[in-house]
């Protein structure tokens, strides 16, 4: 009994985090609560006496099924469930006009077949790539609408009656959900990519000091900068979530500093270099926990110039967040960049002058000095990898 | 004009590649239309003149948006939309109950702010993980019947007898898709998990083979191998997939050669630690891109050593690739892992001895030595890695 309060109690207390973490959240479950009573008052005045199945749930159904978290998303459910229901209709009239001229033998035949055939294709549609990225609801929609219409016996003039009846109150619950999503405290897509990303370079831009001051300092790092290090994880996960955004933004109309036709797909990009940089990262840091240590006098040979590298290329990184966020170009950026160009070339040369040392302290080290240099030779892709970034943002800020 | 036709003849070019690399996914079509033929020809008797709103539509309409690629997934769908109806139905009956009781004043004002409330926690519910992860679905039905029911203005006892038809329409739309689903070329989620990590074993150890050689062979390595040396990125982002699949995977009965409490997770940490080996490949692939190249000799020093341990690994992730097929214990694993290891001391050595050739060949080499130590050293964290992959297997074989 006491193992299910404690389950119970860990519950609601993760449920309290989620609400804590993000208030926007409670904020969304607020609108959805507002959405459906308001929906419902509107259909007091011919209250739902005819059943269940009278035509008004489709406005509440409508509601429940659009509504999600961001404008974006429930901007593209909504057009979906729009066009879907329109085509399909329009189609299933059709076939049930050249269904009933066929005669009454024929007539249910054809109507099965039709279900048949356009629910198979539809649903086959819904694995092309780009159907599925975009109108995969409502090719759901479509096989939906099309097999009620047509299986329903009505004739052809009271489906008239019945479609417009049906897209009037689809029509009302989707702009109700819309209103309600784009005017009580807007959750934009767009914003959340443009800050996912941002938030992302910072994080990186902190995993890449802990990183680096880690494998050069001997003291015990605490919870706190612990916390920070580990925050490329985010980073080698992000695609998913980063590509739903892009996709959802894509349907918004203008809001802030985002045009309609913003270009999403840069932060895609941006998004897919950030990755690449937080492989680096675990690699990197998969060194560090490596059982060969590196002998001391070559540590502090490169610990001055590595360290500097990586606090110029998280420099680099923490401004490029900064004018991701404020959007506005930055003059600091490039003497940024220069510095963190110049650190590279110090590296080089330290590596250079490498091997001469090693011959003059060949004698009292033991031979396994190679390992020393994977840390900083890793950091050579990321630096490539990170500065490849920059152009990308650089050509990113033309686009803005 | 020509761009357009161009444009719809790309599209269906792939749509056809779709159907081609899966015939499961036409399966798949074909299995939805006869689902739903046969749900409506379950209602040729009575027809549903009544109107679309009849409650025989509830059967279509479950089938069309139960019925999923894989059996965990309609099992998914199908268990949440039966719990979530039977709940919010409950649930919505009772309060419709205390409402009538309560005088005609407060009637309407307890039935719309219990719709209120509970929508906005349900809401509220599918943000906390677990219930994301799995009743996601169900909550949305519940939110969904409940206020549909409460709204509506039936009396208590009229209720019953809707709520009956429509559990009823729900069972049979329900148990139609899982008959077909299941029966008909089943798609088990659980099994396309476990070939998924199977394969993904197979492209990472292509992958590290296509690597090792790209960089030791001077000769223009051609299509194929280029294609099978790019594997690795597909395991980089399996972790979405992988995860939806283990999810669905649960719902399953025992099919095959897996029991109905199969340890899913298990296959998530082998998915884990496949990825930090690809990580690893991927900073690997970014050395061998790298502008700086090693001197020719150092190269020849270590390519022997470093091809056979790539050989070595390779062999040993085909073999846990081919374990996990055939779901038996082969004997030829420790072996491979034996040469493995001996592999890595051979490597070790070849290390060590390095500093001593330079040493001799300084005169005639530039001093950039360091870089071609990088592809051995970056092998070491992939072959703990996988290593590492092999004893949480070995685990996995014996929980099988």
């Amino acid at each position: 009994v006491f193992g299910i309060i404690r389950k119970v109690r860990n519950f609601f207390a993760k449920a309290w985090d989620v609400g804590v973490d993000d208030p926007r959240k409670i904020m969304h479950c607020l609108k959805v609560g507002v959405a459906l009573t308001v929906v419902s008052l509107f259909y007091y005045m011919r209250p739902l006496y005819q059943g269940v199945g009278g035509n008004a749930m489709w406005a509440v159904l409508t509601v429940v099924v659009i509504f999600e978290y961001t404008v974006g998303a429930t901007l593209c459910k909504s057009l979906n469930r729009a066009t879907g229901t329109f085509l399909a209709g329009a189609l299933a009239v059709g076939v049930h006009w050249v269904a009933s001229q066929s005669g009454e033998r024929f007539e249910p035949i054809i109507l099965r077949s039709s279900v048949f055939i356009l629910a198979t294709s539809a649903t086959f549609s819904r694995f092309i790539p780009v159907v599925k990225a975009r109108f995969d609801y409502g090719a759901m929609i479509f096989i939906l609408t099309f097999s009620l219409v047509a299986i329903s016996g009505y004739r052809v003039d009271n489906l008239f009656n019945l479609a417009q009846e049906r897209l009037s109150t689809i029509v009302i619950g989707g702009s109700m959900c819309l209103l309600v999503s784009m005017f009580i405290c807007p959750i934009w897509a767009g914003q959340d990519l443009h800050f996912l990303v941002a938030r992302n370079m910072e994080k990186m831009a902190n995993s890449l000091d802990g990183c680096v001051a880690e494998y050069f300092k001997d003291s015990e790092s605490d919870e706190e900068s612990r916390k920070n290090f580990q925050g490329y994880k985010c980073v080698l996960n992000s695609k998913a979530t980063e590509e739903a955004l892009a996709n959802f933004a894509r349907w918004e109309p203008a809001h802030g500093n985002f045009s309609f036709r913003h270009p999403w797909k840069q932060y895609l990009k941006i998004g897919a270099s950030l990755r690449s940089c937080a492989y680096c990262i675990e690699a990197l840091n998969g060194c560090i926990n490596s059982e060969i240590l590196a002998p001391e006098f070559i540590k502090e040979h490169l610990s001055g110039v590595s360290t500097r590298l990586a606090s110029h290329s998280s420099t680099v990184l923490k401004e490029l967040a900064h004018i991701t966020k404020t959007m506005r170009r930055s003059s600091t950026l490039d003497f940024a960049i220069e510095d963190m160009k110049s650190a590279v070339e110090d590296l080089h040369d330290a590596l250079k002058s490498l091997p001469s040392q090693l011959e003059v302290d060949e004698k009292k080290t033991d031979p396994i000095t190679q390992p020393t240099s994977i840390p900083l030779i890793e950091v050579l892709p990321l630096i490539t990898a990170s500065s490849l970034m920059v152009e990308i943002t650089t050509r990113i800020e033309r686009t803005i």
